[in-house]
């Protein structure tokens, strides 16, 4: 077997497809202002692609945050959660994740990935007989963790509450059912129905599990989610988050009753055997939620930029997908030209935002995914726009009506 | 379907069985010590169980890189490798790690669990046909991960080399295979016939994939790990490694041929789909690498405090696993005994070493897992070989001969 020869070959299918990745590598500074690294040189950039949505993972509250716990915990953990590495900064960081969401518990995991993976993993495999039903635009994650647990699992229509309702249903009233969803979509940046989930999943007797990591910090009194905007937080039985986006950081959770908590803590295997998040971490997690708490006016801003690049794109005829959240996709619809575009806007502009190609979206909808934040300056999203029209007519992409 | 009954009526199981894991709240403050919050009060503890095994989580020279990388790139990555979240620190820590293990290249993940559970399913999925040989003792991320492929697994006699030569001859020879082991096992410490697999793994075409996680940053030049002290990593294919022990952080990495890794990196749904590392984690993590790349004397004075906490216990009579490794398993073989010991050893005498039961270790062997670390002292060994020794007679456990 020539295991180097089969690599080559596969990644060589990547290129012809146009889906082979290259890493830009930045340093970031302030705001959006970062410093590429490119074939031995450098030079500014600005990032319109960046998930860290609110600028927190720049917020001065949040790096003194980091600065004190380094040097008072030191750099890492130690350990697992279980062995030597469960920290008063974890145990602070879960009591307010909970509170956040109006819970009685959260647990904390290494990443969003992870929350997802392990959780459904564990509860879809653990709950006998279980059936999974998942949205057909869920994550990787969540998609990794259904299939890892083994149990049986139907993919619904996207946001389609017909057709769960039908597959809901359709299964015995004793079988234990899991409906997993996300609040925002994090490529088309659309919004579940979720109290009309909420609803068929009383009906029908199933756990409801829900991805909020595009929302957590940025919807809903203080930054709860679209759940708690929506006043339907309590009738999620999982609230799933990340401290990656919105928060700044890394790392990710779940918010459940006390139960699920300790039984996830107690059986996943990608709970128990991992080293537990740098207590630094937790503490600047800690200082993010608590400044998000108090920062209406810093969401209000974020909206009010969200609506300014749309409205810029309108006026270059540039399309957009509409959606009722910060996530702007300019939908290329192949991979080679996306692709050039965006190095385009590189060459150009000084403009960095990345190509999404397959497998993140499905072949044929390979686009630019803006995430406008509020330290975007004025001049920036018109600097954006007039680019993105002038590379739109250049490449002969159709302009909107 | 009662989700909450079924949760509670699990988590009474562990409970009985002795196996509901209670987790002991730190603060680190330095060294060994910390702080213990219990029951609304805190007290000095001495940790004698974390996996900071050279005490590099607190290293002034780590501690000033993070500080300087937080300053410099905020707290946060901002977005996955691929979107906006590949900075210059996760490049150069890459290049650092693929020059520490002389491979070609190096692939970062947020933890070593992740490392092993997305490297293993990626190889082992995509290498169609492929059979994996891992060792009964493996580690559970390792386990998962080869779960999750869907490949055909066989499990060898741990550390048998007949055994492992055995399945490979019955295997037809155009069959892509992988031997996956580590080089010291975790929970008792002792290290794998190295050598004797890679012969093995050449005859039969086998790739072999090398968990190093308690390795690293301890043995070999440079801390470079136990196939590097042996002169035998250019016969690994993958050498595994966590930066969350010795390198004091968090997070895992492989070491491979350009190809794999860039394989791994194109195919990987655990790696593609999250998050990446901060960069003041990355930048930690290299001055660490640099720290005991130059550390001959450190890791000789930590063998010096394995072998005096050794000796400690023998001339207590409180019996530990022999091995060649800076592990020093106590093994109680009761779990409601292994907690009692150090419930006691926390009450009797502010050390805190936590119970390694049930699904950590097979039952039976429950134990006490000690970890001598180069910034205990003298007395730190006197006072805990005494603690135990006398609380070994006070269980009535069985004394070595």
């Amino acid at each position: 077997m020539d295991y180097e020869g089969f690599f080559d070959q596969q990644l060589d299918g990547l290129r012809r497809g146009g889906n082979y990745r290259r890493f830009a590598e930045l340093e970031c500074r302030a705001g959006p202002r970062a410093t590429l690294h490119a074939e031995g040189t450098t030079r500014p950039v600005t990032v319109w692609c960046s998930n860290d949505y609110l600028g927190m993972g720049q917020h001065p509250r949040v790096l003194a945050a980091m600065h004190a716990a380094l040097d008072r915990h030191g750099a890492g953990a130690g350990g697992t959660r279980n062995i030597a590495g469960n920290h008063h900064c974890h145990v602070a960081l879960e009591r307010a994740l909970a509170e956040l969401h109006g819970k009685p518990a959260a647990l904390l995991f290494n990443s969003g990935y992870l929350a997802n993976w392990t959780t459904l993993g564990t509860l879809a495999r653990r709950l006998e007989g279980c059936v999974v039903l998942s949205d057909a635009a869920n994550h990787a994650s969540m998609i990794e963790g259904i299939r890892h647990s083994g149990a049986r699992c139907q993919i619904f229509a996207h946001n389609d509450v017909d057709d769960l309702a039908a597959r809901l249903a359709a299964l015995p009233r004793g079988t234990p059912k899991i409906v997993a969803f996300e609040s925002v979509y994090s490529m088309d940046g659309d919004i579940a129905p979720i109290a009309a989930i909420c609803d068929l999943a009383a009906r029908f007797g199933a756990l409801t599990y829900l991805d909020e990591v595009h929302a957590v910090g940025l919807y809903g009194p203080r930054g709860a989610g679209v759940a708690a905007r929506e006043g339907l937080a309590s009738r999620i039985d999982v609230i799933e988050g990340t401290l990656a986006k919105g928060f700044g950081l890394i790392g990710g959770y779940i918010a459940a009753s006390a139960s699920l908590c300790d039984f996830v803590r107690s059986f996943a295997s990608g709970f128990i055997f991992t080293t537990a998040l740098p207590p630094a971490i937790a503490a600047g997690a800690l200082a993010a939620i608590e400044v998000l708490a108090e920062a209406d006016a810093l969401r209000a801003r974020h909206a009010a930029q969200v609506a300014g690049v749309r409205a810029a794109l309108d006026a270059e005829g540039v399309p957009h997908l509409r959606n009722q959240s910060h996530i702007v996709p300019v939908v290329v619809g192949d991979p080679v030209l996306c692709r050039r575009m965006c190095q385009r806007l590189l060459d150009e502009a000084d403009i960095y935002v990345q190509p999404i190609n397959y497998p993140t979206v499905p072949r044929g909808t390979e686009r630019l995914r803006l995430t406008p934040s509020p330290l975007h300056a004025e001049a920036d999203i018109a600097h954006l726009a007039a680019a993105m029209g002038r590379l739109w007519a250049d490449l002969g992409l159709r302009r909107a009506a």
